[in-house]
């Protein structure tokens, strides 16, 4: 009924191989009871329990997607609710939601099938799409019952919606990120406290010092400046330290109050949060490794026999095993992952061996050293002639790519250029057509599907944008042509993807790969932050849009009759606010209440709308926008910056050293391992052929070659298991499943710090 | 002749112990050699070694003032000469310079005597130190020579002259800072050459995709916004991203280049500059480790004596060499450093032991707990009486602090009530007396000099503010009284000393001390970075102000001459220099240079002032201002805050551990240690008195406890050494001088990172 592999979850790239792991452990250990079962009772797949089919199910890529459909309704359903963009009924709106909410409830259910049940009431996000249903569905009621007796009440729980795209899909990142942020509260509270203390005090010597006390208090105190914004607007400036009027008396206390309210505080919110993700992050991985030890335990207690003095698990039965997991497996592939698990070929796998088999499973197969160059295969005459090995040898060639990056450098000279000029534009044709020329070289000397293997990034990123610009290129063309006109669009995007072309000189100046290799590396868990930010906006707008809704008119610049020179509100007359026509500033549907808090992230005017907003509504409104800066700015800001910092110490730390799995060294005793780096060039074949192995472990396996992602290519998420897991002893059973659980991050602190790990 | 120990230097504070402890290295070493001779050959001490001798001389507390004497001199010529504050002939500044310049010299000679040779010519601040003095010499006599021709050149050594203030005070701290952008900027050149990659490819677009392709395109690009300073000048921003006319690609490209060059490249920056400095000061914390070790073993093999199977050092031989190094201790103190060091009492201290010398001698000896309240020893009947004792018990009480902390707000609510009330004027007066008999009623109860103990920073701070806003009070009321006129002066200051008097409440928030404390511990190596900052500011001043002299003039700012309106120079006409009036920021004397580097680091108008002074000189003097920017924002602020994070992830990773030193245990065994923590609130004496101890051997040291500092009140360096000794065995004897000396940060990876200094 539902064949293959359940498929990684959409939101991809780096995550997905934790997250196979994750689900590799599960799936074993349910493969597991089915083989026993079947092994014991003789009974065919399709009887196999429910319980594994129940797992396949859920994990199947069509459930999936039907939740973030359901999960993306949910959300849009702001969209068609008052203040509405679209507007809809409320019965339309009221329909869709309990919908959604269904669909949600069955999921849940559906998971709690599957899952322990110490496990799922242990796991705090479950608890949370509970309470979130329950409260949505009390909300709808309560608004429902007293829109029918026509009484308008508040929607409060629409800022609730994004729970359920926290806690549904398996990205651990974003949930991580929130729980950072939970668990940082009551430390960055004291730093708060104290932080507001010193601006108090600082707020009140100024007050004192130099400060008109009746008027302008709020406005004059420096609370406007660096904290808000992390930086002075330079309107406020002139007013704290005049550039024509200076006296020391302000300067030292402006320049006192930047080093400690901005400089200081700054670093220390950015230690303690730091600090706290650390923490957290070591204590999830720890929790992760042991949870998987202790299933993959589990699953040999289930299908171990007795032999000679130990337990181990019978060939057989492991075949069995691996099949039900991986369906699809060459056979060639499971003999080398049986030869790998029974190295003494003894007709059965030991415990050791065994737990590493999720570890196994992880490991690509590849057989590209076996394949030749298709034209060898169909004229192997012509391609092995000596002008065409004289091609093969000179793309190969080190100055091949050198000259092709001074190519791009010229011509990013070109693009400075003012293309109005003829030469320019045909100068661009002659850059494109050697461009061509590069790809068509390199397709000739490397094997094709090694050249555009699954992490060849860069080959995949040129070939795109080379393409993508020779389309682009003639379609503007041809339009050009037929009717005099060039199309801004398509000019846009060619010139886009000429200037990220530089890109490419960049990664082959070795020391920039640690560089750009990290960044790429952390740029999938980037987009994750992207959801979280999504969420805390989402949160935020739909309040602002209750508090805010119809306070602030936007009209068109042209307009210059009263009403548009006050934003539609009277109140706002005179006031910074209108002044500098911010009036598109409002809340007044989702999307503009997006673009506003999007401003609000990067652009300093925060205090500016909290005025102008107070104005129209009540001061309370004020705060609305101070906590907003604070989550973003205080808190997701330094949890970003937290997360980049740990992604490069990791990748600092493991520049100069060897780690190597207990799985990677047995793969490499066999022969038949392929560093993830002798494959980069796209030249494994060679490489591979020129080392003399003879042996006949290898010939056996030939054809076959594991590849161990480099530790170039690897999360900081994996790499930090895999170091910790290299630190478990191979017989270590871990503790029970109910210390895992409850493990918690203040026993990471080691009882005597060392001074290694100290700082 | 030079009687006393070496005094601790002006520099002061927390590093004071750590140069203290290589002080006491060297010493033991040379004193080792006088013992010897000493006791071999019977010659009194007066007679001892010429390199004792000099040593003595060299540490001298007049022979570092006068080393820093001219260091002020040397600086301070910059105030005489053209462009001067105070002109003086350029003949009596050069032989001013020449004048410090031998008194350089002679230092350096000097130290070269008391140092090894090795060691001498290894250390860079030495070479540093000759090359500047060759370097300003040859300036001297250039300048000299063509000045006597009427040939007016450049006095290009001036901004070298800040490397005598890094490099010969003791102060690790500044050097440590300058070693460390020394040692980052190869890598962080990569970074940045990345990063205006990043930049020059989003100009590109920006031209390219909004640009007026003609002007302003400097002006335009935004360049001009985040990198420098770290955030949006709001009159750029409309622009960029205009609030009233919102366009989807601009804000898609303003928030990918936001996100890119601030966040990302920032937190890159940051983590480069943190890993660097913390490679670099855990590799300088080993190699003091292991020369002490050294240097400690030299002085036990010249001592050593046969003894049994081991080599040992003799109780005569032993009491000889600590009576030359600290003369004047106590006998009491002596025989107690004697009793930790030969538990045994056998006669002889063995290696381990006399490794430990150094240590010890760091160790504070008190005598507190003997002594009784002054008033007991007079009064003892009234001082015990029933009465008194309650008070004492009062004082003592929890709830006594509480009320104080209470007061200290309600006072807080009434600085912010308008003074002209007589009532809170009258109110002032109360709170005051109430202070004063709160600091009497804690000196009756606690004993005085226990109550201002050396570490007794709170009690110090509450006294010395009360004492000034009293006597300030006092004054003004007279000044008022008699003149019927308010000194603002004494006023301010008294007002802040009421602020600052907040302080003390927030320390008595359990929660907020890790913080405080770290804050406070790390507060003089902070004063440090206004060392280095000032080097970098003195160097940039001078460079200033030969490029820049003269060429804008400050106007008072009621002139509206067309000349002040372009602060005196037609090509400013119109220019946004001129208009937001900024004349001030000029560099025409070191004062005004000096505000001008100040300003620049805190307030955001680094590429107004660039474009300003390029109009008046070339567009090269925007380099001069962007360079500083790049030195200051990029590397100092960055190094500044890598020294905060670490000074806070030692304080979080100790917070729950305990670590104690061999002589810690050793000490708390005799029973004759007592934990700053017992002595922090004045009372050691009754927790003392109240543990019973009992045995001899404590009663034979009565009188004298050790105090042992405690971890809170520690440096990081102290505390990383500490960490990293405890670790080192005992018999571990370290690698040679040869290799100490050229240990590497690039050694201190691991091979193989683990799981806990991963991250």
């Amino acid at each position: 009924m539902f064949s293959g592999t359940p498929r990684p979850p959409p939101c991809g790239g780096a995550l997905a191989g934790l997250r196979r792991d994750a689900m590799h452990m599960d799936l074993l250990l349910a493969a597991a009871y089915v083989s026993d079962a079947q092994y014991n009772r003789n009974v065919p797949f399709e009887t196999a329990p429910q319980a594994v089919r129940l797992y396949y199910f859920y994990n199947h890529w069509t459930m999936q997607a039907a939740t973030y459909f359901f999960i993306c309704v949910d959300l849009s359903l702001a969209l068609f609710e008052e203040p509405a963009l679209f507007p809809l009924p409320l019965l339309a709106t009221s329909i869709a939601e309990v919908l959604c909410l269904t669909a949600f409830f069955g999921r849940l259910v559906h998971f709690a099938k599957v899952t322990p049940q110490m496990v799922f009431w242990k796991d705090t996000k479950n608890i949370c799409i509970m309470v979130t249903i329950v409260l949505t569905l009390v909300d709808l009621i309560l608004y429902g019952s007293l829109d029918a007796v026509n009484i308008r009440s508040i929607r409060w729980s629409r800022p609730l919606r994004p729970v359920f795209l926290i806690n549904f899909p398996e990205s651990r990142q974003i949930r991580r990120a929130f729980r950072s942020i939970r668990n940082t509260l009551p430390d960055i509270l004291y730093v708060f406290l104290l932080f507001t203390f010193s601006m108090l005090v600082f707020s009140l010597m100024a007050l004192k010092l130099f400060g008109d006390r009746r008027v302008h208090s709020w406005q004059f105190l420096p609370v406007n400046s660096p904290i808000f914004g992390h930086c002075l607007p330079r309107s406020n400036t002139p007013r704290v330290m005049p550039a024509y009027d200076f006296n020391w008396w302000y300067s030292l206390y402006f320049i006192t109050y930047v080093i400690i309210n901005t400089y200081i505080f700054m670093s220390v919110f950015l230690a303690v949060v730091y600090n706290n993700y650390r923490k957290h992050l070591k204590n999830e991985i720890r929790k992760l490794a042991y949870l998987k030890r202790h299933k993959m335990i589990e699953a040999f207690n289930i299908l171990k026999v007795k032999v000679g003095p130990e337990f181990v698990v019978e060939e057989a039965q492991w075949r069995r095993l691996v099949r039900t997991v991986a369906p699809d497996m060459s056979s060639g592939h499971l003999e080398l992952l049986l030869r790998i698990s029974d190295e003494g070929q003894t007709g059965h796998v030991d415990k050791m061996n065994f737990l590493r088999l999720a570890d196994l499973l992880n490991i690509q197969v590849v057989t590209i050293n076996i394949k030749r160059h298709p034209l060898e295969a169909w004229v192997p005459r012509v391609y092995q002639s000596s002008a065409s090995l004289l091609v093969q040898k000179v793309v190969r060639h080190r100055i091949f790519v050198w000259v092709f990056d001074v190519i791009i450098l010229i011509n990013a000279i070109f693009i400075a250029l003012d293309e109005k000029n003829p030469f320019v534009s045909y100068a661009e044709w002659l850059f494109l057509s050697l461009y061509v020329i590069e790809i068509l070289l390199k397709l000739y000397t490397y094997e094709p599907r090694a050249y555009f293997g699954r992490k060849q990034f860069w080959n995949w990123f040129d070939t795109l944008i080379i393409i993508t610009a020779l389309v682009a290129t003639v379609a503007n063309t041809t339009i050009q042509s037929a009717r005099k006109y060039n199309s801004q669009q398509i000019l846009d995007i060619v010139l886009i993807l000429r200037i990220l072309r530089l890109l490419r000189v960049i990664v082959t100046v070795q020391r920039f790969r640690v560089i750009v290799t990290t960044l790429i590396n952390i740029g999938p868990t980037m987009l994750t932050f992207g959801g979280l930010v999504f969420v805390v906006y989402y949160a935020f707008a739909i309040v602002g849009m209750e508090a805010f809704h119809g306070k602030v008119q936007f009209f068109d610049p042209n307009f210059t009759t009263p009403d548009a020179l006050v934003c539609g509100n009277p109140a706002l007359k005179g006031s910074a606010f209108s002044r500098g026509r911010y009036c598109k500033n409002n809340f007044n549907d989702l999307a503009s209440s997006f673009v506003v808090l999007m401003e609000l992230t990067v652009v300093n005017h925060v205090l500016l709308l909290a005025d102008g907003f107070a104005l129209v509504t009540h001061q309370a409104a004020k705060l609305y926008f101070i906590l907003f800066h604070i989550v973003v700015v205080i808190l997701i800001v330094n949890i970003f910056i937290a997360f980049i910092l740990e992604a490069f110490f990791v990748a600092y730390s493991l520049e100069k050293s060897e780690v190597e799995t207990a799985i990677e060294k047995k793969i490499q005793e066999l022969g038949v391992g392929i560093q993830e780096e002798e494959v980069q060039d796209g030249k494994p074949t060679d490489h591979v052929d020129t080392k003399d192995h003879g042996d006949n472990k290898r010939k056996a396996l030939e054809g076959l070659y594991c590849r161990i992602a480099s530790k170039k290519y690897r999360t900081v998420d994996a790499l930090l298991q895999w170091m910790f897991e290299s630190e478990i002893a191979p017989e270590d059973e871990g503790p029970s499943l109910d210390e895992i659980l409850n493990f918690s991050p203040s026993d990471m602190y080691p009882k005597n710090p060392n001074f290694e790990n100290s700082a």
